[in-house]
């Protein structure tokens, strides 16, 4: 069951031009907390923007390994609170097992002062070597879809404070997901790709914000070839990105990026 | 003793321009986990940009309530290892004892699906009101301080990607420091205004980034009555200034800004 939202909220703001102030409506992206919750243990609380919720949890389990397909993932249920959004889950005993493992380790080193590098360096040796190639074509592609994308971030043209995720095949934006939080909106789409079984070999990520490592850590899990963002890489996106085999294309503004790997 | 870092990276890129390919030398702006140790106990890992160290070490363990006072915090000492830097700080007893309560409150809760959330309340009702006041003047300032603001993004200037924290008073941009998180960034400037006993009745803060709850947080945690920034707010972001009585103006472009509260 989906709870819907509009993504945003009205307020009631004073606007500021040229030393004239004004009273105005205006809209607001919605941020919630939402909780992910695995056979009854909660696993992590998002700040997102709640639209598309069903796809983000279907993508969140997947791109990060929780569930390595669909299939593991029985039944999503969704309930509101006056605070935030739980999302209750119930995944494949197998997979259950490898989560609290995983969990089981993270909690033995958390004495060690350095105990989230250690998860860093696991990070990195447990990252999937992309296997799929890039096309050449794809670059041609970017400066046309970057252009094309604004028309669809709906919730960015009401309130200008959202971050999308869009994937590009055959030169054409297929789907594009809005959230406050970019590892978020990437969720959406990944949600989005595997439940209509796209072959990520087929096409690439385009999304309007920096890259970061944990995006470039999602894109490789699902074996995508290329990310292009609008906005910089940072330099452990850039080492992340080398290590999967992913070519990462930043600053895509007009008809020029620039290509990091 | 503080460790040296450019706040960059040398990296070679290959430019697309107008369909035209060239190998090119570029920066990007650097990301380290930083982690961040009390009396002996990791307390947190940030995704920083590995500059201005101390002060972000001041100005976390102010903003996250886990010293009151600069005095508190006896000694703070940095180990740079291969995939990151630790900062050793030595606080008070009566600081640290309250830190590890708090500590064993959040784990108490742990296995409820909404824990993060239970902490989420918890920000809203230990964020502290804002008792100095909006100065009229400063609306007039907003304009003028961010058209001067980027000219001392020196880390931006070569990444462009970087988010910048400034103190602003008597119309004047006081400091600047810059980092890959917004939060880090804020927690710099809040460092050096304890260093520099800055009075924070006197200015207000203005940011490059978005308006996002936990910059609500730590400036309503110093007693900021202003905070200005570039990019959009979050829904979480207004609500959390409305409670705090802290006056948010976002969008910051030209002329034009809009107040949420």
């Amino acid at each position: 069951m989906e709870i819907l939202f509009a993504g945003y909220d009205d307020v009631q703001v004073t606007r500021y031009h040229a030393g004239q102030i004004q009273p105005q409506q205006d809209h607001v992206v919605q941020e919630y907390p939402v909780a992910l919750v695995y056979n009854g243990i909660s696993h992590a609380v998002m700040m997102a923007t709640p639209t598309d919720l069903k796809l983000f949890a279907q993508g969140f389990s997947l791109s990060e390994g929780i569930i390595n397909q669909l299939k593991q993932l029985y039944a999503i249920d969704m309930i509101r609170h006056d605070d935030g959004i739980e999302i209750i889950m119930e995944i494949s005993s197998q997979a259950m097992m490898a989560l609290k493992s995983k969990r089981r380790v993270l909690t033995g080193r958390s004495g060690c002062g350095l105990c989230g590098i250690d998860s860093l360096q696991h990070l990195q040796q447990d990252l999937p070597k992309v296997s799929h190639h890039l096309q050449q074509r794809w670059l041609q592609d970017i400066p046309k879809t970057v252009q094309a994308l604004s028309a669809q971030q709906t919730i960015s043209a009401v309130t200008g404070g959202a971050h999308a995720a869009a994937w590009i095949e055959n030169g054409q934006i297929m789907a594009v997901f809005e959230d406050v939080g970019r590892h978020n909106a990437l969720d959406k789409l990944l949600g989005w790709l595997s439940v209509e079984q796209r072959d990520s070999a087929c096409g690439f990520v385009l999304m309007t914000s920096r890259a970061s490592y944990e995006l470039i850590r999602k894109c490789a899990v699902f074996n995508i070839a290329l990310l292009a963002t609008i906005s910089a890489p940072t330099s452990m996106a850039i080492d992340l990105a080398k290590s999967a085999g992913l070519s990462l294309a930043s600053f895509c503004r007009g008809d020029n990026f620039v290509i990091y790997n």
